[in-house]
Formats: structure tokens, sequence, C-alpha cells
């Protein structure tokens, strides 16, 4: 059932509600067809505004056919290259910036319009050098690349982790602001930054060079924290994005939403689950 | 911001709570780029279930470009066709089931794309008979046939309306049986019936053709109510759509919503709204 306006909308009170008002008990499943054609491409980028603006100009070419634009930041990359096998740069001199690009869609001319798209960007200056994908091998290749980066960073050592989200127009001004902040209070910091730019969510996360001062860096994650939350904040974004708050963000979340959502989230966990049995200790 | 994770989704809660939870004191509206390209067609099918399986087909063929996809029963089109000035009917041989079908997107060959999908849908046996319009004039004249459904409704005269959804799969049983047992138990009954089939939302309403003994009829909204409701429910649809429960089907909803939602709804308006001050006497 896709329309339902009978009252208030439980479900989605109940997604992303981590289990504190109830549990799952049965769920219909809405499946979609497979795409009939795709088009993936590996795309420097010269800085993170480029990426925003490149990411218009694919929805004017192509509309709701982009399905995916994932950045991933040169120390992302590296520790793909690193630590997992067959890994290899699809492009030359080691840009700072890349993006894994996908159309999907119903028509087999996905491929040229992407390769035209990208060509005009490079016109623009937006592009800085692409690969696209001419087999089901080479794409799947470029998806590795991405979908390696959180194994990557378990397999090189632990890391202080940000899952955040601003507004789509505010994702280069973010990561400017606090790559230099960052920089500033913990010098060697290396920064790890990947993403969805079409949702504005980027996994932020940082660690140090030499595992012996990294040992040091991780204990000073609130005060790291500090400087990507507020900033994160400031921009009217999400400090979870994706994850929720769990039992890590549930004392940090009280610096940044107001006291009456605060208060109305309380309320209605008080009303829905009177007795706090529902996974309690979590999110509030 | 479009990811946030932090806690219970207070914006879905508050959407569809028709002001029983508090007010809307200001919003930020996103804004979409018009469509590059468009293509408009008004479509005649043999009956409800080939519409279904007609969207099915252009879903294949053109994606998520096909923006709208509005059925219009005889009796809703012959309204338009008494009542609004300069309407005309597109297609010869009064077919009872037409649809107006519109493609969006960013390419230009999206007219091509919807005349071979239809051509091929005929074939199957599909489509019936099937304008394109050649010009955004024609387009405007398609569109002002199902715009004006509600207009020359309400030309004609006072009418019952149900504004209910059932899963897709089950609009055309849900048409076939309504029909049948409004027909079984108000002979001469004319039945209304237009909406967007994407969404299984139907505009389904009833009046009599004769001024008289229509107002009689109306007298027996609510035993019209229980046939087209309770058939709604048992194929776990939705009473109301788009157009909230308001005071109208306030009572109505008690009948197939269970305990525990109505309890829980109650409860929440109970939490965030323990003095009853906003909007009382709606929804619940």
């Amino acid at each position: 059932l896709r329309k339902d306006n009978t009252g208030y909308d439980l479900k989605h009170l109940f997604i992303g509600a981590e289990g504190t008002l109830g549990f799952i008990s049965a769920a219909t499943l809405k499946l979609f067809p497979l795409p009939c054609a795709q088009a993936t491409a590996w795309v420097a980028v010269p800085d993170p505004a480029a990426a925003v603006a490149l990411l218009g100009r694919l929805r004017d070419a192509a509309g709701d056919n982009v399905t995916a634009f994932e950045i991933v930041g040169r120390p992302a990359l590296d520790l793909v290259l690193r630590h997992v096998p067959r890994a290899r740069d699809p492009l030359p001199g080691r840009p700072e910036w890349q993006l894994l690009v996908e159309l999907s869609g119903a028509r087999a001319e996905l491929g040229a319009t992407l390769e035209a798209a990208l060509e005009a960007a490079a016109g623009e200056g937006l592009v800085a050098g692409a690969v696209v994908a001419s087999s089901e091998a080479q794409a799947a290749a470029l998806w590795a690349l991405r979908e390696n980066v959180s194994e990557a960073q378990k397999i090189e050592g632990v890391s202080i982790k940000h899952d955040v989200a601003v507004p789509v127009s505010r994702i280069a001004e973010f990561i400017a602001r606090a790559d230099a902040a960052l920089r500033q209070s913990f010098p060697g910091v290396r920064i790890v930054c990947f993403g969805h730019i079409g949702d504005g969510n980027l996994h932020y996360n940082q660690s140090r060079a030499e595992a012996e001062s990294n040992a040091e860096f991780i204990a000073r994650t609130g005060a790291v924290n500090r400087v990507v939350h507020d900033l994160v904040h400031e921009l009217g974004g999400s400090i979870s994005a994706e994850h929720g708050l769990g039992q890590l963000k549930r004392e940090e979340i009280l610096r940044y939403k107001s006291g009456i959502e605060m208060d109305m989230m309380r309320a209605v966990k008080r009303a829905l689950d009177p007795r706090g049995l529902m996974n309690p200790g979590k999110l509030l």
C-alpha cells in the first residue's frame, strides 16, 4: 500500500527508533527489477566543490538515472590500494579527489550520455580525468575500490569515525573548514573522507599515520568529535546520518538537539513504552 | 538536509497529523528544475487490469521517467465533456476506460519511447487506441480533461466521495467487485472513478443520474461507505489515501484500524498535546 493518510505515521515513527519503541515481527518487501542498463565511471575532480557541481550537470543530463555518486578522498583510496589485493588506481597522477559515478536505467545509451556529460564537464574544469568501465568486470573493480574503504580502514587500525550529513550545498565548505580546523588542532592527522555526495552524507574519519602516536590521538576522540560535530551543527547538518545514535552518541546529541525536540522524543518514548522495556539505554 | 538518523522522526510524525500535534511556523522548500522534455498521451485501455499491466510495460521502457499515469472512467470523462467548455473526447468510440500518461525527463526522445511502448502494448491487447500530444497546447488540453473531473462533478451536483487506496496489484479486483456490489445494492448508481494508478489511489465517487432520486441516494451515504470501505479494508487498503480523516472519517476509521494502532495514536496525542489544544475534534 503506497498511500495512506489515516492518522499518525507510526511506520516512520518506528523507522530509525533503533528498537526503543518496539520490534519488527513481520516485514513486507517491495522488489524492484534489476536495471536493464548501467554505465560506471571513475572520475577525478579538482575539489569537492567541483564534485557537487558535476552532480548537478549529470542530473541535468540524466535525471533520476544517476544512481551512484560516491566521493573518495586520496587517503581513503590509498588505504584500499595498500590493503586490498589486486586493487589498483584507475587514474594516473594521484588525484586528491575522485568519484565513483553510476547511471542506471531502462535504455542502452546511458554510456554515451555519461561520456558526453563528463566531456562537457571537463571543458568547464569540473573533471580532471575519467575512465568509463567497458565491461561488468571493470565496473565491479571500480565498485570494489569504493566498497572496500571500510574494510581497509579496519585492517589499517583503529580510527575516529564520523557519520555526518550536511545540506548538499554545504559539503565543500564543511570539508574545507573541518580539514583546516583538525589540521590546526591535531598536527599530522590523516583524514579519510568518503561518502554519498547526493545525500550530503560523508564518512569523515581520522587517524594518525604512526601507530604509536595514533593511540594517543584516539584517546582525544572527544576533542576531535567536538571540532567535527560543532561544524556539522553550525552548517545545519546531522551528526548521525545513517547509523543512529545508539549508546555512542546518546549524550553527544544533547549538545545539538533542542530541548523541545528531546522532550518530545522522551514523551513519545514514555507514551509507547511506559515501562522502558524496549532496547533500554539506547538513543534516549 | 537529506539524511538524519538522530532519534525519532518527528517530521513524519507531524506530516499527516492534520494539525492535531502542532502547527507549521516555518517551512523550507526544495525546488526541482522543470523537466527538459515531456511526452503526453491519452490512451484507451480495455479494462483497469490492462491499465495496471500497461504501467508495468511503460516502467520497463522508461523507468522513473513515467511521471503521470491517471485513469479516467467513462462517467468521469462524460461529466467533463458535459460541463467544461471546449472539452472534447480525444478518442472515438466512447471507450469505457482511458489513461492520461506522461513521461518527463532530461532527453528529447521521450516521445519516441512513449509511442514505441504504446505500439508494443497495443500488440499485446493492452491498448485499444491512443493519441500522443504533438504540442504543448494539445498536452494541456489532455490534462484539462483529467484536472476538471472534480470541478465537473461539483457542477453536476452533490455526490458520495471516496478517497481510497489499495495495493496496485488489487486495483482491478477492487473496481470490479465494488462496481458489482454497488450496482446490486443501489440500482441505477453512477460510478465516477478516476485516480492515480501508480499509487493504487482511486477517487471512487457515486451519484444517481436523476436529480430527485440522487437526494434519496445521498441520504444513504453510510450504507454506500460500508460497501466501499469494507472492500478496501479486505484488500489491505486505506479509506483515506490523500485527504486525511478530519471529522468525516474520524468515527469510520474505528471500524478498520486495530485497537492497538488507535491506542498508540491516542497515546502520542496525549504525550505531545496533553491539554488537547491542537485542532481539537479532528482525526482522533
